[in-house]
């Protein structure tokens, strides 16, 4: 059995470091969402890209959940001294990926290509593909007028008031041109945001229609548990949309899609509700603390699927 | 009196500094080469106005000579773990400066506009004029064929043997917009590289002939002494192009700008050879090994300058 494991930031890095523990390269790869890339001081920064790198590297800070572990901030600091703009915090560490990155681009190679190259270099074995190579942007609509995603997320910290999305480019975009769906008999959703995270993965060019027209099963591990996020605005975002903030959402989110949802075991009293969608539960611990749990959450998911009873 | 300082790196830096602290900023600017300029992951750089900024703000680095004191190389070191370019040594303060130059450039600011507001903020009272605010560079012809000057300088460590040097771009580079020659009553010649580091700067538009044109005096302080230069490869340089690395050499290069050149005691004996082109010479000591001989041989320029004996 091959996964494709569609994935965002720091939650969706979670379970693919558990799944890339639990299969060879060859059975896994991830799909990632590049809407949120942006440009800072000439730097080309893919947010959701180096999270998974540093995560499947063993080289991310457990901490922050962002970035790398041992991290110094010298060049920020002299930024700092220097009146530049420092909403965004670039590691000295961090810096060397986003400066290689770039300059790999810069002499024309693609997105895919660059993030390869520095997988290999990470000693990471499987593979990491961008969504697509070409330029997505996620915008958040909010009170206070559409932001960027970094905008929005990163220098005024999630406080707008959140009305609605749009993924700039994800129309015209063409899918990572590595990807070819009929070679995996399997999706997991990753437990990222649903919508800044996943949806603009679903929304380059057809991947949402294709995978919906595949019988291959469909697997969303939830994000939200209880009525919170384990990280992330994910619920205030569904509290500010007029959503109840609870896995009762996601599952309707992603209800014209999946087979069956992964949901924590604080949220079993909600399996009847979603199995009355037509989406099968599957009730297990989904809180990801450390390198055990991230295994167990991954074998569940891949036990489920190799059982294959996954009815669409 | 107002003096016009032509300097490239950190020889020319160190009595640039004495310049400074001698004079008010109303009364010396500095003409900085620019033709060592280039572009490494995307960034400006700009080793010489670097050099005079650090040396100026009092940060710079007094063990390596370039570069800023207390650095670290976090950034480096991970780019080499990630097998990156890592033959020009950026360090993590260093980084923030060439970031915030390169996005004011990208912003379509000069090189001025983007020198002069790092200086502010490094907290530079006297004025750092680029040369010139379109590019130039220095090519330099060796053995090995020919070198962008980084290349030949830093990467290859001066190793191949020098034929010659160009300044691509020069003759059509108009000078530093700020620069108003007349605004001069006296021109410094900082003990830079002649080849490398003057010349390029007086190679920009027609600056050789305006200041060959006017009467106001001009003073050069040898950046040879004995028979080798304090710092980098200007003795060596000379060998290769079939001269005698002595101040002699320096005398006939500049022979028919200068009005006086300032020698180290130790060459004193070369003094009556030089008078005899028609040059005056003042003996001194010109290693500047501290703040207060860097002050002392600034203040012996101006004290000739100010005396006015100057004859051309």
């Amino acid at each position: 059995m091959r996964i494709l494991a569609l994935t965002g930031g720091v939650g969706g890095a979670k379970l693919a470091v558990g799944l890339a523990a639990k299969l060879p390269k060859d059975e896994v790869a991830f799909l990632v969402n590049t809407a949120d890339d942006f440009e800072h001081y000439g730097l080309h920064i893919s947010p959701d890209i180096d999270s998974l790198l540093y995560a499947l590297a063993g080289i991310n800070d457990p901490a922050t959940g962002w970035g790398r572990v041992d991290e110094s901030w010298d060049c920020l600091t002299t930024l700092k001294a220097l009146d530049g703009e420092i909403w965004f915090q670039l590691g000295d560490k961090d810096l060397a990926l986003h400066l290689m990155r770039t300059e790999l681009l810069r002499n024309g190679h693609s997105l895919t290509h660059a993030v390869a190259t520095i997988a290999k270099r990470l000693n990471i074995q499987h593979e990491l593909l961008p969504m697509s190579d070409d330029p997505v942007q996620t915008i958040v609509a909010t009170d206070r007028g559409h932001l960027a995603f970094q905008h929005y997320f990163v220098r005024d910290q999630c406080e707008p008031k959140v009305k609605g999305f749009r993924f700039k480019g994800a129309s015209n975009a063409a899918l990572n041109p590595k990807l070819k769906i009929p070679a995996f008999d399997a999706v997991v959703i990753c437990p990222s945001n649903p919508y800044v995270s996943v949806d603009p993965v679903l929304s380059v060019g057809s991947l949402r229609e294709q995978l919906i027209d595949t019988s291959i099963p469909i697997l969303a591990v939830s994000p939200i548990v209880g009525n919170t996020a384990i990280k992330g605005p994910a619920a205030k975002m569904m509290r500010e949309l007029g959503l109840q903030g609870s896995v009762i959402e996601i599952a309707r989110h992603y209800q014209d899609l999946i087979g069956v949802l992964v949901v924590d075991s604080s949220d079993s009293a909600h399996a009847h509700e979603i199995e009355s969608m037509g989406i099968s539960v599957v009730v297990t611990n989904t809180i990801m603390t450390d390198f055990d749990s991230k295994k167990s959450l991954a074998q569940t998911c891949i036990d489920y699927l190799n059982e294959s009873h996954l009815v669409r």
